[in-house]
């Protein structure tokens, strides 16, 4: 195959047995008995045993003795059976080993600051430093192919319905007054900014304007927050548009892309067509927009078991407009303590408190509150939420945005499965235009280009108004949003007024899109998957950086080669720019 | 299909008759014959006719009358056959045109600012401004769509032969002293900054350590260089990396890559293998190392024939260690003139003259030099260069460098076709580790982790030195370079030292990177094509902008964004920079 080996290894069996082979790859094991070294060798394909015996190896004792772990070499031999009783039926590779007849180190390697066994886990700053050497677990290798497969289905669903792949800018205009964007100053307009997209938006838009007609893009995005667990700086989309779309082209597209992934990543077919639900349908039986269908434990509205109750916390909810809500938690085996610290999490959440009851075997409920209420509510309740004997019930009284809250949250603390062999993949669908800030205000919950149902609803309802959007849904993670875009550039005025952006606004920011539209502008809908979460749902992953090669930490660090750092003053100069003097006041001297 | 279409106009046919269709698109040509309108209505599939009788019409007269090219426009009506007489051979759809029995308007069109006709051509800064509208010609959707399909067809052969595609970082670490890199300032590390990448070089090397094996990469990169006109500062570049591999490995993968895109954009094969050729013999063949070797024109050395010549010009350039080589520009036609044209163009090129020959009918050479030169030069002259009756001659005397230049250039000037119909590949390889600055100094031809083939060789005889790289040539462009690396340290260590890179520079610049050489290297080889480049070859542009969607003009503006541009103090402030006073003298009040 090359001139450094033959074969590889992982990829022999039985069948090469005679056969001599060049293998090349690195020390991942190094056992010695009686004088004979057994070295597995690991290469991208697998690992296979090799038998080195110093009396009929060329190679100097001195290099025998000298070879450890993740040294890159390259040996010859002769692929024999493992002596009777030495198989190894866990291994591919387990039936044969190669007897070495050369042996030549092609790198040494320095002593390792972590094991590379799968068994040993070092800290993550440490592995981000030596992330190459990180990369080179099974695990991490896993994680890579995974993805670069993923990233192929992808392309394979969308290339067959000739979507055109095409490239967006990455250095682009900063809109003002807009989120925030990643900066990049240009030399050649001194004291003038290009931004990092946030997302291609407004170009995949231009380019059904220019009649593409179908796009993607596996396109990468920054965003400039403070970062939580989960995001990244820079991270991955795939972007897609489709001209003459409505909701239900992008969906079964989506669809089709999900289930070619699946297929090819884990080698099983998801049940098709993806279900799906309506926000406030999500929102009343799951409690929030992105529920995990994996496992039941749905919310059930209480109200009429409790209308009328002489138990005051519910009623008094009752008459202002509140709602009472709970779930069946299923057999949880709580103590009194167990429920003491799950009123303690209901209030942490925003509720005022949690009614806990347990279902006796005589179907009876047992409840600190159980005294205040009816024989029939008692029985109703029992009833609503399918109690059997074992089963914790609990319920919450308040505004029905902290009952779904404090719900949704404790459902998912008791019933969420602790790993991803199942996928359930969700739509949700008929997002509200705007969403409830925490103290009651109304904000936008899209970007300003979605379409609404009607902008006549915006106006008169806004709190139930529903716009043209929709969520794709796994496990309970979001993994992408879409939408039906505006085409129209005076539904697209309207919106901005009732959206609350000013006619300047609109023209400060986007302008030049907004003029774009005017040109015979196509009825166009589109989507961006986040890949990075996709693929780390895929591999069981809980953090989206074990599937990125080289992620940045928490605060944006690279341990791995120190970015980002200090910079030359004439390089700043040419820019147009300068570091402020209180953050240089603030700096030790340059190394 | 959609609910906006059942077909896509463009792929209907004889066989089509009959059916009832819904289209949509966008009107490109409009014509009122006897009161029946004719529309050329364009979509991504072409071109249909679509006929619009007024009388049987129940769309209003007043949206009829309104219709204008651009309109986006939604139709349904009866596929049937042109009457006779009116069929078109040239469109694919020429022998159908549907009747419309419904019309709607789906988004009108302003003015448009230039024609989308292909026979108009606007400036190219309009061009930019109105991209969306500039990318509707149907020779730039030829060319986003042949890009789309060049990309993919890269990426089919690299999957095939089981590359991982890998994300390498954006926001990486400004390498000091290295070239000048674009900047990102860090909001979470005020003052400290990104760099944008140059290529993913370091990265892929990283992967090799990490054990990838095999890399590939579409990757968006970054130069922020004084733009020459084909040059863009952000740009794609199919990157690709191999462990255990060598030249050969390389090569070989290039070669199907190169087939594999012209087949699928071109529909040719292309003759395989691919030529290959030695920087030294490119030079002095063809003058360059990018050779366009579509055409002959070939650089002849002429030492012998004029050596210890009574024509003191050429005796004094030989005895000095220069060299005499000519090229036959075959039948040129040109006047006395146009031949001193000729002459002013080598001196421009830096050669202090240019003696032209012309072959008579008679086989005897015309040249205001003959008459120095002796019977048996001139006929040797004629001999060397194969010269038949009206060939052009052309003879240089100079420094090798600047013989191969003028020659080179000047063969370039008067054969190199228009076109690229044909494609001639070819690979140059066996390059000098340094290359000749215009002063005659010495400086490193390639990236410092280039395996040279002696480092030996380096230090005794750095002229001549070569080192394992090699670039891919098209029609006389470079596609790409690439080059086996150093895999082992202490070479390393070496060619730094030799390259004048001292090791403190060196653990500046790249210290993180040598340390990953410690743990266990692989041999590994890469290259790096230029997409744009390539694709704009093949789709005949002249341009490298032609054949991206959104480019930037020569000073890195967008006309359509306004990219870059200012951004507000607060932002800044957040990043820890200000822009410098005297920059901010200089601009015009924020509008």
């Amino acid at each position: 195959m090359t001139k450094y080996r033959t074969a590889h290894g992982g990829t022999l069996r039985g069948s090469d047995i005679g056969n001599e082979v060049q293998l090349a790859g690195w020390v991942a094991r190094r056992r010695d008995h009686g004088g004979v070294i057994f070295v597995d060798l690991r290469d991208a394909s697998g690992i296979v045993q090799i038998v080195i015996n110093p009396e009929n190896n060329p190679a100097a004792d001195e290099v025998l003795r000298s070879l450890r772990n993740e040294y890159c070499i390259m040996v010859t031999g002769l692929v024999r059976p493992r002596p009777d009783g030495t198989t190894n039926p866990e291994m591919a590779t387990g039936e044969i080993e190669v007897g070495v007849s050369r042996l030549e180190v092609l790198s040494t390697s320095d002593v390792l600051p972590f094991q590379i066994d799968e068994r040993f886990d070092a800290d993550e700053a440490r592995r981000l430093q030596y992330r190459y050497l990180d990369l080179r677990r099974e695990r991490m290798s896993a994680n890579l192919r995974s993805r670069s497969t993923a990233i192929r289905a992808m392309r394979r669903v969308l290339d067959e319905r000739e979507f055109l792949e095409v490239e967006t800018p990455t250095l682009v205009v900063s809109t003002p007054e807009g989120a925030r964007d990643m900066l990049v100053p240009s030399r050649l307009r001194p004291g003038q900014f290009y931004a990092l997209p946030q997302s291609p938006q407004l170009f995949k838009q231009l380019l059904m304007v220019a009649g593409v007609e179908r796009y993607y893009q596996v396109a990468r995005c920054y965003r400039d927050e403070d970062f939580r667990s989960d995001r990244q700086v820079e991270f991955t989309q795939l972007d897609l548009e489709g001209s003459f779309w409505d909701q239900d082209d992008v969906l079964e597209t989506l669809e089709a892309i999900a289930a070619q992934v699946v297929k090819e990543v884990r080698g099983i077919e998801i049940p098709r067509p993806i279900p799906r639900m309506s926000y406030a349908d999500a929102m009343a039986r799951y409690g929030t927009d992105k529920p995990d269908t994996r496992f039941g434990m749905e919310i059930e509205d209480l109200g009429e078991v409790f209308a009328g109750s002489d138990f005051r916390a519910f009623a008094a909810t009752l008459d202002d407009g509140g709602v009472v809500r709970g779930i069946n938690a299923g057999s949880q085996g709580l103590s009194r303590a167990g429920f003491d610290k799950l009123v303690a999490d209901a209030q942490d959440l925003g509720a005022k408190g949690l009614v806990w009851m347990v279902v006796e075997d005589d179907g009876s409920l047992r409840s600190p509150v159980a005294k205040f209420l009816s024989d029939r509510e008692l029985a109703d309740v029992a009833a609503k939420l399918d109690g059997k004997p074992g089963d914790a019930l609990l319920i919450v009284a308040d505004r029905r945005e902290v009952v779904g809250n404090v719900l949704g949250e404790l459902r998912l603390q008791l019933g969420q499965p602790d790993n991803h062999d199942d996928l359930h993949f969700l739509f949700v669908i008929d997002f509200p235009v705007f969403e409830k800030t925490p103290d009651g205000g109304l904000v936008p919950a899209h970007h300003p280009f979605t379409a609404p149902l009607s902008v006549e609803e915006m106006r008169t309802s806004p709190e139930t108004a529903l716009s043209r959007s929709y969520d794709m849904v796994l496990n309970g993670a979001e993994l992408g949003s879409g939408s039906v875009r505006i085409h129209d550039p005076e539904l697209q005025a309207q919106v901005f007024e009732v959206l609350g952006i000013s006619a300047e606004q609109a023209e400060a920011r986007f302008g030049w899109f907004l003029e774009a539209l005017r040109y015979g502008t196509p009825p166009h809908a589109g989507f961006a998957i986040g890949v990075d979460r996709f693929i780390s749902i895929l591999q069981n992953e809980q953090n989206i950086r074990e599937v990125m090669p080289f992620p940045k930490t928490q605060t944006g660090a690279d341990p791995l080669t120190g970015a980002p750092g200090r910079v030359e003053e004439g390089q700043l100069e040419e820019l147009g720019i300068e570091v402020r003097a209180e953050v240089q006041a603030t700096w030790p001297e340059l190394s």
